[in-house]
């Protein structure tokens, strides 16, 4: 059946589905969603089931769109929102989108502003026929944010058009009459880095994620170009299951290479990726290095973003619904669980997972209405690789911090911007409230500031407890004093020149580059600091030479020339801080998982790691699996 | 390099390496191999060594072509060739083709023309220019040898060019700097037909075999639509295994959506393949079926074919060799063996085989210079799939033959046309010789005698002991008087309707059709006759309910309505006929391999019987194995 023939029959059927007296002019597909053009908003938002029951009844996503002729001016709107919401919801700004009927609302506490299920949102649009959509003032100014929401602001008619095409490819007719799913492993299997995975059926295909090896000049890239995924506009979707760059660093270069489709994430994880794609660009050109893509590409990528929410199942191609669960590994890390066709297979893509909870987050989600295949990550698959308890990390490193700082010195820890470093904030913030360490200045240096301000524009995807902190008692711990941004050169060098017992978080997370090299050059010799690994270091890097136990650093010098650096500062490793799951929390979470799955594949770790894993799965717990190996496709149906 | 300097470069190096005073005019590719040009080819028909020293020095096939303005006229030269060979020799024709400057030479004693290592053709260009192609005239007249030699001829010009193309194809630059190979599974996985395989690197995509499922309307065709495979003009070269249509049957259908590649088999192979796949489309036309190609796709296919012999080791792809091997199945059938980049890998696709030497061909081959993969057939895995002994059948069959002429009796024989007829005909022919069973006549009806024509016109591919008697003793089995071809409606009815002590071997295997029903009709209720089954019978067939012990068989009347036929007649399985491994042989195969490969995967048979073979592999051989899956992709290396 032709598009315009399915979206008459649903015009039809959502006809037939209305209460007397309320009517539509249109309808469209928008992305995954079905968007309904009415003359009548007021009517439906007079009747908050209206849409709840046809989004019941067709089994799909429904929006509501007025026509521009029965808006209210944007003047007389404002001043009727502001009438209807309460006050202290503090409204930042207002963006008026005739084309869409929608009004974004920017406020500090949106809750207010869409008011008990959606009461308030319902009022507004009542009262002035707009769509109101809230987003949160990011309580930490963030360029990234700011400049994301701009720049989708700017891109509203161009960002219709791509949504319009998404959803008629989506809601395609399937015409194969053949019944299969197929995994093709591109990239990250028995290796760290570059992941990429294809998910297809004879209607679809799905790429998940596409990672680059940035340690790596010779296996940097997936196997992108294979007859299965190139040329790559025939390709669904893109999914990106979390930030990091070696799931996502490469999906601009997808758009480069010809892909026009959809991207679909959590919203944290957009904010996220567009910060590091950014970064990783901004750091290759630097270092003189090759670089992918240029910044265009990261735009292009977001004009096809999709952000999706947790436990939001949506079509995301004719024969697949995708649904996002908390992975508890970063920000807006997700489980991605794919439904195919009505009730075939159901496969899992765990991605980086951590199987407990966190001070950020709750731990990975391991229920699901259906799960036949599961592709587990296995970073600590090692028969050995067990993590010390979260517990024990954290006092391990309150104890170097108060030591430290008790001596005189300043604690230096190399962080990653996005994961870590939101983790030691909140053990740091929460030490120094309940005074186990001194009251000492906090400095964030590098992207983390900036990552911190994502965070917190997102507190929705942190864990329960820090929730209730935020929300119910309005204690947002990113938001401590304790806390200072270093935003410029002067702001270094005056900490550096003037030096005081403190903490300072800053990147690079492996010491190789960025702006903890400054703090370590200026730190080293000074026996009273202390240098605090809380990451991985890998081979090679500067990092893992002091682990070594390295006493002289050579470094390159201001012009050019090398200079023996003497570490005489402190070398204190903290394990424990990993957002990975360790070997007996990957083996809990499959035992664990619900229903029990018929087949595990794992991936990201080395070799080892992987076909240890695979090998105890199947005999501790009975289950078929196996260590995939990069260019295999598997067969699950 | 642009493939004009590759060929300049070429030239180079071989005008450096010819004796003094020997030129050439030109290079170019044709097919796998470099053709010459020269206004001298007495010269280097003077020293037999000049083109082998070429080859060895540049490893690859080398050709030479003279200039037309060299050659004596064709009138001429046929009174100089004659002069030159023996008259035993016997020669039916002559076709001269200026543009190569070949002579196609058909002659009874094809050996007799080639005189002692190519002595006699180096006199015949010696003394005409032309450089000879010697072809043996069919000793059994055969329809299609002939329409493929005259078709050849009348496209030589076109040939041409396709064969130039080729050429330069698979002597283009190598580009990537990866190394991978690769195997995708598109049909004959855990199941009997429609067998196909991808075998793929950076540079390269091999499609080995192309088989239809004739019993199966769901499964009848392989995953030919998925990326790896499809656009088809992506893919390389085309690899036939063997005539049987469930490895060849859809090769046409190949061109038909866009293929315009070689298609690489054993000489016998491209015979029997255009008989087959024209009576695949006839057959399904009669019965109402829809045809997958019409008989231009089948003419396409063979324009598009390029003969190879056994053990002729030559380029297909820039990266990949392909050496054909004795597979002892049916006439021509081979093991396929792929040597892949400079050392790299190794991989043999056994195609069926058969590891016992039968009456007409000798055991496949397991020797090679290397092997890492092998890809096995596994249709008699089942760890209880035992068939009796060769000699053991023939007695059998002798046995039930003899006692049905003693008796007065007719035995009737359905049989398949390429394989199984041309053994029982060579043992009945034998036991009459030897006086082991009454002189009688053999009858052979349906496609039998055409096909034995092919195999009559193709000694080479036959077993030593049979080419020993053929070339030798003179004494060719096929052209016995015993043998009665049935080639009318008239003569199939005269022989119904004077019923007299014979055997009749006919067309189809399994009584789904063809004359061998007419027959059964005709003697199925007289008891003194015999229906010997020598190959199997898949079920729903009428050959399976007559092995079941059914006593009435429903059959079709000439106006439509169903008549029951009473089964008086005897009936006899002789087992032990097959062209294919036994249990026992298949695993002595891989047992006796050399070298000792790394992996085996098994294919061709049905699940248990895959299975069972890859685990014996495993638990016995202690060799790595797996039964592969439609539409899986391995990686091998």
């Amino acid at each position: 059946m032709p598009i315009e023939d399915v979206l008459l029959d649903l015009k039809h059927k959502i006809e037939k589905n209305l209460p007397a007296g309320v009517t539509i002019t249109d309808v469209e597909f928008e992305g995954p969603q079905l968007v309904l053009y009415t003359e009548e908003p007021r009517k439906f938002a007079d009747d908050g089931n209206i849409i709840r029951n046809l989004a019941k009844e067709l089994r799909t996503r429904i929006a509501m769109r007025p026509d521009p002729r029965v808006l209210a001016t944007p003047e007389d709107s404002i001043s009727i929102i502001e009438e209807v919401v309460p006050k202290e919801s503090v409204i930042s700004s207002y963006y008026f989108d005739p084309d869409s009927g929608e009004v974004i609302i920017e406020a500090e506490k949106p809750g207010l502003v869409i008011g008990k299920h959606g009461a308030t949102l319902r009022e507004i649009t009542k009262q002035i026929g707009w769509i109101p959509k809230v987003v949160r003032t990011p309580p930490i100014k963030s360029r990234t944010v700011k400049n994301i929401r701009e720049f989708m602001r700017n891109n509203l008619k161009e960002r219709k058009e791509i949504l319009k095409t998404v959803g008629r490819k989506i809601h395609r007719e399937c015409t194969s009459k053949d019944q299969w799913v197929r995994v093709t492993a591109l990239g990250g299997c028995k290796e760290v880095g570059r992941s990429c995975f294809l998910l297809s059926t004879p209607e679809s295909r799905i790429l998940i994620d596409c990672g680059v090896n940035v340690g790596s000049d010779e296996n940097m890239t997936p196997y992108l170009y294979v007859p299965e995924v190139f040329p790559l506009n025939q390709i669904d979707a893109v999914i990106v299951t979390h930030a990091h760059l070696d799931h996502q660093g490469l999906v601009p270069l997808l758009f480069k290479y010809g892909y026009e489709g959809p991207v679909y994430c959590t919203p944290p994880t957009r904010d996220l990726m567009v910060l590091l794609q950014l970064d990783y660009i901004d750091v290759a050109a630097k270092e003189g290095k090759k670089i992918p893509y240029e910044s265009g590409m990261v735009a292009k990528t977001l004009k096809h973003t999709i952000p999706l929410d947790y436990e939001e199942v949506t079509d995301i191609a004719p024969d697949i619904k995708l649904t996002f669960h908390n992975a508890g590994h970063i920000l807006g890390s997700a489980i991605s669980h794919f439904h195919i066709g009505d009730g075939l297979h159901n496969v899992v893509f765990t991605g980086d997972y951590k199987y407990e909870k966190t001070r950020l987050f709750d731990p990975a989600v391991n229920k699901f209405p259906r799960v036949e295949t599961v592709i587990s990550e296995a970073t600590y698959g090692n028969a050995n690789a067990f993590q010390p308890a979260l517990k024990d990390a954290e006092k391990h490193l309150q104890m170097v911090v108060k030591n430290t700082i008790e001596r005189g010195g300043i604690a230096v820890i190399p962080a990653f911007a996005v994961g870590r470093s939101q983790e030691v904030m909140i053990v740091l913030e929460e030490s120094i409230r309940k005074g186990l360490i001194p009251e000492v200045p906090v400095y964030l240096d590098g992207m983390i500031w900036e990552a911190t301000a994502i965070h917190a524009t997102h507190p929705e995807y942190l864990n329960n407890d820090l929730r209730k902190l935020i929300f119910q008692k309005g204690q947002n711990p990113f938001l401590s004093e304790c806390f200072k941004p270093v935003d410029s050169h002067e702001a270094r060098q005056k900490i550096i020149q003037n030096p005081q017992p403190c903490v300072i978080l800053a990147t690079s997370g492996m010491m190789n580059g960025g702006p903890v090299m400054e703090y370590f050059k200026a730190f080293a010799e000074d026996p009273r600091n202390t240098l605090v690994f809380v990451g991985y270091q890998a081979d090679g890097t500067i990092g893992r030479r002091i682990q070594k136990g390295w006493k002289e650093i050579p470094m390159t010098g201001k012009n050019g020339s090398t200079e023996m650096l003497k570490m005489n500062m402190e070398v204190q490793v903290v394990d424990g801080f990993s957002g990975h799951s360790d070997r007996r929390q990957l083996m809990e979470y499959v035992k664990r998982m619900q229903p029990r799955p018929e087949r595990v594949f794992t991936e990201h770790g080395d070799e080892k790691a992987c076909v240890d894993l695979a090998s105890s799965v199947y005999k501790k717990l009975k289950i078929e699996t196996r260590a995939l190996t990069n260019l295999e496709t598997v067969r699950l149906l």
